[in-house]
């Protein structure tokens, strides 16, 4: 699995870092994560391709975080892609892809669905599952959770003989994950058939939020949090007042969800240097970087 | 007077070159042809200020060319922009605006006014005029004229006084470029009391546009005329199905119209070279160059 960042800075660019947008790639299916403007130039720029598989996940409907939706659409469609895209937000993303695209007339012409997540869900894929909760902004935001590469274990033909169970529909059964109960009454578990469970990794992107209980449980035990950082410390009362989260608040999120990694983002535009933030975060959770455009951390399950 | 161009592709942006628009400078003001996504960082990182007197011509409603506006608009309310802003575009561009910054909850808190424009205007302001036309592309396109520092010439009052027009409300009159009649019937004309009139410079940008006759009366002698250039010859049947110039189709508009120079761009992602469109148009009209991004020309009145 590939994390790439896209843009880093806050609700305005700056000439180094491009509005909120993350690539995750894995598998051959591309993830994205919000796509502020900028975002199809960016993601050329890391070569990556627009006529792939994608799934956009957007976290919450401010300007900075939406406004490189249309141009991408525009984009794949004179680029004649023919694999469908899906794009999942809050409440108000459909009508706002419609309302752009069809009075700039580049309404896709390849297979477009818009879901409208009211956070809570989780979504289960073939390579893997995603999970989406509320935030504490000043709007709606949903931060996401990408579990990939999880399984219950290999199935281990030669115990569940061993242990009686003929080869068949109860060896199915217990491969998926239920117990059996063999004639007689003996009840086989699945976990006495199955090899480790593999955990997988799991990555979490918290969008614009308040330090959150939401993004703590949903990031429990996650081997990347991305999570925003607009303002240091110093600046506590306006990241309060507006709904953001400070390098301290963010360390205290990945430290009581007990994360293996985090990467800050989603910088103000006051910090071309975030040193002072990174310092700040890492005197309460060490393990953590701040994200510039173009970095690429690569996971392995 | 200075432009810049701050994206030079045609419909998808490259890594190189970004979406369409363009800056010009003119004593203190800045003027935007189109704004195409992206164009508020090409700003920045040309160090223009987001917070100065500015307006804002579009060519037309293709995304392309004005999927940077919403995010100029949500970055100059970030940055507690005072100073009014005017957008002038086709019919269908205040829609736009409205209904991408309103669910985006980015809407002004600065003066914003919307002017749709139907061709043929002229708006005189104190330091240029603006004329718009329209061109021939597969939508309504405005190609737009500017003339700045065109003055009719110094009013002299040593030939007033020797032609017997007493100091006062005659000699505004005169000013004024109109003519007046002495007390006996003699006729004074304005030319025969003002100096050589000031010519001034006048630059056109066509937007996207076939090669059309309202173009070369829009920049008949203009000291530039900036013209989109889609494709190369080859490729002219493609070019007329979408309304678009060929390098050579832009050459002879310039030529016909006998501007000073020629600046080509809007160009196909499939020419990351421009030479062969440089080349093919300077066979036509040699005062001919392809714009790249960033590219800054000074005109002198």
């Amino acid at each position: 699995m590939r994390i790439t960042f896209l843009g880093t800075s806050a609700g305005t660019p700056t000439p180094e870092r491009g509005l909120p947008s993350v690539l995750l790639e894995n598998e051959g299916e591309q993830i994205l994560f919000d796509c502020g403007e900028g975002t199809q130039r960016q993601l050329m720029k890391v070569k990556a391709s627009l006529g792939k598989r994608m799934k956009i996940f957007i976290t919450h409907m401010h300007g900075d975080h939406i406004f490189g939706l249309p141009g991408l659409i525009q984009t794949m469609n004179l680029i004649n892609r023919t694999h469908p895209l899906e794009v999942f937000g809050p409440p108000g993303i459909r009508d706002f892809i419609e309302q752009t695209t069809v009075p700039a007339m580049c309404e896709p012409a390849f297979e477009l669905t818009v879901h409208e997540v009211q956070g809570g869900e989780i979504i289960n894929y073939k390579k893997y599952t995603v999970a989406g909760v509320w935030a504490e902004h000043s709007v709606p935001n949903i931060g996401y959770r990408i579990t990939a590469g999880r399984s219950p274990g290999k199935f281990l033909p030669e115990r569940a003989r061993a242990l009686g169970v003929p080869e068949g529909p109860l060896w199915g059964t217990l491969k998926a994950g239920m117990p059996v109960i063999l004639e007689g009454g003996h009840e086989v578990m699945p976990e006495d058939v199955l090899g480790d469970p593999v955990k997988g990794i799991a990555v979490v992107y918290s969008g614009d939020t308040r330090p959150s209980g939401g993004i703590v449980r949903l990031a429990e035990g996650a081997d990347l949090l991305i999570h925003e950082c607009t303002f240091s410390e110093e600046l506590r009362e306006r990241a309060l007042a507006e709904g953001h989260s400070t390098a301290r608040g963010a360390a205290g999120v990945a430290s009581e969800a007990g994360v293996r990694k985090l990467l800050l983002t989603h910088f103000s535009a006051r910090y071309p240097d975030t040193t002072v933030l990174e310092e700040e975060a890492r005197a309460v959770f060490p393990e953590t970087s701040a994200a510039k455009d173009f970095d690429v951390y690569e996971l392995r399950i």
